[in-house]
């Protein structure tokens, strides 16, 4: 899969900022490649008492890169759905000192296609994302696996 | 235990809005009574585009709950230490329309006590804590488990 359009991406993040707490994020749209959607936040915005990255914005980043990755295989398949978070499993493996980046991708084991499917044939269907917010060096700073559900809206 | 002196309260209250994601929440402190610091959001700040509550905040919201819990047992004791939230499980059972209302409480099968004993002995600890945010009707909208790890300041 190739880079997206950038018309996209201000699509992807104008339904982002739309919700107050993401604006408080001063989050922003980095791109789409290879099936995982890259979000950014400055650190000064997510701030925490140590002075590194507040554990509220690294999960709020990764869940918003998951729920637009979704939204937006939705859309792109021609359907209208709402789409929640059902649960996370998150890990904070080391303290975060930069600014924040996350990315979210499908599930290995799952496919966009069959998700999409399932959509349309029974009006709901689950997938499971992995996330993470990476270190300057590439490290990992958390990451998150994170099970969504969206059901078709009513025409 | 009994309710806390609103000094305190508001101590506990300074110390989370010196963080400037904290301050976006619009966070309150509520109360601290039977072992559950209690903290409030409104849902305008709080907002997702389906009108409920959005998911990061919820989980900042408990993250902030279980951290100024552990933080303040943790001074009560007289102690001086860092407190990093390790890992976490959410499940998020059903959309909240109202403002938002946290709770946090150690693992019934832990005690502060031997928290503290161990941290003073061995320079670090672990706590494992729960935390909800509840439906108006006293149910409940989100549920984590989380496990936090206090490290000792040097003098």
């Amino acid at each position: 899969m190739t880079a997206i359009a950038e018309p996209l991406l201000e699509d992807i993040e104008r339904r982002l900022l739309s919700m107050p707490p993401v604006r408080a994020l001063q989050l922003r749209v980095l791109g789409l490649e290879e099936g995982r959607l890259q979000l950014w936040a400055p650190l000064a915005a997510n701030v925490n008492d140590k002075g590194s990255a507040f554990g509220g914005s690294l999960v709020s980043l990764m869940t918003l890169a998951a729920w637009a990755l979704t939204s937006q295989r939705i859309e792109d398949a021609g359907l209208d759905a709402e789409v929640y978070v059902a649960d996370s499993e998150v890990r904070y493996l080391a303290p975060l000192l930069s600014d924040l980046r996350a990315e979210a991708w499908l599930d290995e084991d799952a496919s966009w296609d069959v998700f999409l499917q399932t959509l349309q044939a029974r009006g709901r269907a689950r997938a499971t994302l992995h996330m993470q917010v990476l270190l300057p060096d590439g490290g990992v700073a958390t990451s998150s696996r994170s099970r969504y559900a969206a059901i078709l809206k009513r025409a």
